[in-house]
């Protein structure tokens, strides 16, 4: 349960209410609501509720509107803001209504290789160089990356173009390497999606977080490790769909595009889409990066290489640079042309005198 | 293997050259390659086919071309035919560029209801009118439709504001009377698609045939489910994706949009999308339709109802008439601006001389 | 909801409440309350129950007990029966106690191929052969079955023998030729099993039905389909799990070993086991089998052949004759050894003054 | 590919044929062939493999057989020893024959408490007691488990009553403290399956793992993930199913009986089965036990509390004592009477002479 201050509601009487709270024996956030003009707090309660909570919550003249969230994640919760949230990675945000691309090859594999796919992508017009440096291979005897050695050339590659860099962390311990690098955003790969020990550790770098939604994660399990890494400290999460595993065997994994809208229901993070890892081969990385501007998508994360059937990993999907030109192309021309998808409000928003308890986020769980 | 015979090969050499091979064991399937300004014919070869079948076509001086179909699909693969098939539902056309859109209510419920919602449809800018008349119910207590009449009641609806009707047909023994009440499109439902024994009563109608995946349907399962129909007669099939069957319930089904531009490399036949069922949720609907459009569909399946509260099925996924309009117009929208989605001609086609067998319709499986 | 009748309440009263019910818009069903010593009807009202109706049946003094049912299912519901139904098919009975094996080659193909498979399947120890005579072929060009003629000569081959034959239907309008051939038990295809129109064609045959769980069935859709039989005048329905379609390639399908024991609260319909399809592969299917009757399945469907290598369809599943026998030995030594699985009755059963409504058969879904 | 030395190979022609191998870039395992009375090199190669490694291993006078392995796994194929893997954990050993069962609650949740689950444990005829100290929650806000000192009172509860202990880690940098600690045996929990950097960590610590298979774990990943353990130097690895992810939700996971058979045929590793997170309900897990000893499973991990009621995380799911001792007693009894499942060895094995190649574990994957 969120509730929003009253703007007028004193420090003293706030500071009362949450004290009297957490005397029930519940965990309380008190976050910023600072989303558009207003400039209030909120309060939210999270893990399990008791009846007390909620009504002492729901009785107090300093709360000025109360919003039931569907799930049992809170500060990640749409209507624990009233706009959504944009990341800055460099000189660009996502979801600020430009699509953003991320884009770069799969691996790092050398200084030529990564200098020469940088050049592509800043070419292409995208904004940031994605390549793996530690690579979470499923076969223990295939190419693992380059290691610390591959962030360095990574770094370089995007700076000598002024782009920002984003790259995969899978071990907890690795986070201050990443730091000392200057990498400018970290990726939570599939794979991690629930490894605990690893979100709680990047949390705190106050790098902003691109998180993969899992090989079979629900939406609930990945809005709970995205509020994994709110409750740790990290505010600057963004969503990444991949494609899910599932019976067809046609495509690599299914691309759950549907989930996009939806998840604009449940939360005010930004969203992209890798159509990359969903289809698993080239020439349907188009079409699907279309279908997810579409759908209200911020953005891309685009696999390329100037040569694939040289590429040391996932050949077959990375796009030429010509298709990385043309993909990047059409997800803007779409952004433009395209009438905003309209996102109902959290219900009743309109009417500030009400204390009922809409159900904001959608049908998914009981509160 | 599917051969196309030089535009100058005489007569009895073709018919001599398809005796051959039928002498072999194999059965032959000779198509007309209508596309385009060739008029050539192409000879097919289906189910197991020997080795010695395989020799005499490849060697045969009146075979201009070769093609390995990728799977056991073969009047249906999209090297059947040069050209895409559109196929046409009265005054509309499938498949020749303009999104089109079936609409209306989950089931007919009484005259009014299906002629109000004829007028909302019509006015909607849509193609044609549907409505369910036998409901396959997973509960046998269920409300199972009006039957003949409900067909009856259709048909008139849809003629009162110049629309054709769809609608689906369960029961190989109604598809006389789905002929006699004037359906102009029989929809072959999810829980039917492998319901063999309907396929080979619907294929001789001569009616156009609206095939949907099935709620956990392969491609490979999908496409022999239509060449069912094109083997038994009916080449007029429209495939509708609507959403598989996973392990997430967050939303009613998955809508596999990426398999739209899959099916385009594979099959000639035209393909839509019901985000209806695929999503289950009247505000999602609309950014899955835009998806769907996005990723190259020919148009859309769309249930609406004017008092979705009101509905005896499916009622929250029901669109409004206002949204159903808008879904309309933001896919002609879509269709307009976005440049033509490019899919390459199957392999080999520029090259008249060459006699290579190129792999023409993908990965999904060995030829 | 489901109400025992007071074993002394007159007929009349009986009567009375069943005509109160009806005028509240319910559907109601009487059944025999035939399990054990007792002889008391069952009403069960169907469909959607209005608080009225929930009432009255709540307040009569003539129902001794109630039961809250946990699914849309009525008449297949545990609740519905104090005991288990047993199936006769020839001179044996499912769910009797001993495994009841039905074995047979995929297909008939031969008269003597199925006069050799019969041979072995007696002298193997099972009780029933099995064979296909129409098939369910994914690819259009596949061998489709003899047809007719295969299910004469199956019976035939049964006869020989003398054990119950049991064929696959696929057409409603085939039911009265299997009939007339004088075929055991119908089966009803894993494709099928929302085949509403097959379900109410074969129901009123009088024969008893093999209902194989769907590919990607619920076990909510697998009790709905059987209550469709059972609501159109078939009891005698048999539920069989084959394996459920998931993302797991590594065997043909997942065998949900699990959902036995779950069946058996939730209905006092018998279950069988098919390991055949479920495994794909001749060597698993003994140790698959071992644990379906482990898990208190009442019998098992194998597939064999005398000559796997010549089969004309699903030969690598087949067992061999030595194989088939041995999996009868091994599934009637653990039915022998091991103590009977202890299905806890329907709550509340024992005390007889009680008028509560406990949930009776597990909390797979909201009653 | 995997090739046996012959037993009289001279030590110096088994070294200059590793190193040839080795310069034609190919990486060269050599582990000792300790099964049975022989005791004999084998030489395997892993990643790719050239073709001129492949000829010279065939070609080799000194090689006396050679196996083509199904998949990416050497070290854990079945074909790299000629008899399964014995683990020892405490007294007892897992894959000799006896059932070796886990038990404990979900969480070490206080002294009192875990020293009554060992107590009733060893009570029931255990052989290992389980308690969960880090816990890998979904929820942010739930219960994170005590911590180490969660594993010293394990540690003592475990030694009170002379049980083995086991219990998940979840973080690389605490393998030392599970060591310092006493635990046995480390658990990799489903969600941890592909860490790889978790695998890498807890293999050099010398304990025995027990390694879950992924919530969507193909049985190729499960066996690659055996491997990363085997290759960094931990060869004690015991799998352990506990239910696949799929569309199904009757039940908590859906259990795969089917896998155990099948992964004796593909590695020489012992497979427990854990049914009480397949299942998620205490009523189902008795009869889920019996079918995994039935299936060929060496063991099982099963949930117990003295009062699930009161349990901190998945009560429900819990046997009570009484349960649990039963459970036991079934596996002992079905292990006793059940003949010994017939794995056929390594195609082959017996003439000495032959320098096939057989395909040795199974149709899964190429070689």
């Amino acid at each position: 349960m969120i509730g929003l201050f009253d703007r007028y509601a004193p420090l003293g009487a706030r500071e009362a209410l949450v004290r009297e709270l957490e005397n029930c024996g519940v965990d309380v956030v008190v976050g910023r609501e600072c989303g558009g003009t207003s400039d209030r707090e909120v309060v939210a309660l999270v893990g399990s509720v008791s009846d007390e909570a909620r009504s002492l919550l729901a009785r107090s003249p300093h709360v000025a509107r109360l919003y039931r969230v569907s799930g049992p994640w809170v500060r990640t919760a749409r209507a624990f803001r009233s706009t959504r949230t944009v990341v800055r990675i460099g000189d660009a945000s996502i979801g600020a209504g430009e699509p953003f691309v991320i884009a770069g090859p799969c691996s790092v594999e050398s200084p030529g290789q990564i200098e020469e796919c940088a050049r592509i992508v800043v070419d292409a017009g995208a904004q940031a160089l994605r390549g793996g440096a530690h690579k979470p291979r499923t076969h223990p005897y295939a190419f693992q990356g380059l290691g610390r050695e591959g962030l360095r050339l990574l770094k370089r590659a995007g700076d000598s173009v002024g782009l920002p860099v984003v790259s995969e962390i899978m071990d907890a311990s690795h986070a201050r390497s990443f730091v000392h690098e200057g990498i400018d955003c970290l990726q939570i790969g599939a794979r991690n999606m629930q490894n605990f020990t690893l979100l709680k550790a990047v949390a705190p770098t106050g790098l902003p977080v691109l998180l993969k939604r899992g090989i079979s994660g629900t939406v609930e399990e990945w809005l709970c490790a995205a509020e994994y890494l709110a409750a740790h400290g990290c505010e600057r999460v963004i969503l990444c769909e991949r494609g899910i595993r599932t019976y067809e065997t046609a495509l690599r994994n299914t691309l759950d595009l549907a989930v996009v809208p939806l998840l604009r229901r449940l939360t005010h993070l930004p969203v992209l889409v890798d159509p990359s890892h969903a289809v698993g081969r080239r020439d349907l990385v188009g079409p699907a990066s279309r279908g997810a501007i579409a759908v209200g998508a911020d953005g891309l994360v685009l696999e390329m290489h100037p040569r694939p059937e040289e590429a040391r990993s996932d050949g077959p999907q990375a796009l030429l640079p010509s298709e990385l030109a043309a993909c990047v192309a059409e997800a803007n021309l779409l952004a433009r042309v395209l009438p905003e998808l309209e996102v109902p409000a959290p219900e009743g928003e309109a009417g500030l005198a009400a204390r009922s308890m809409p159900r904001t986020d959608g049908p998914v769980l009981a509160g």
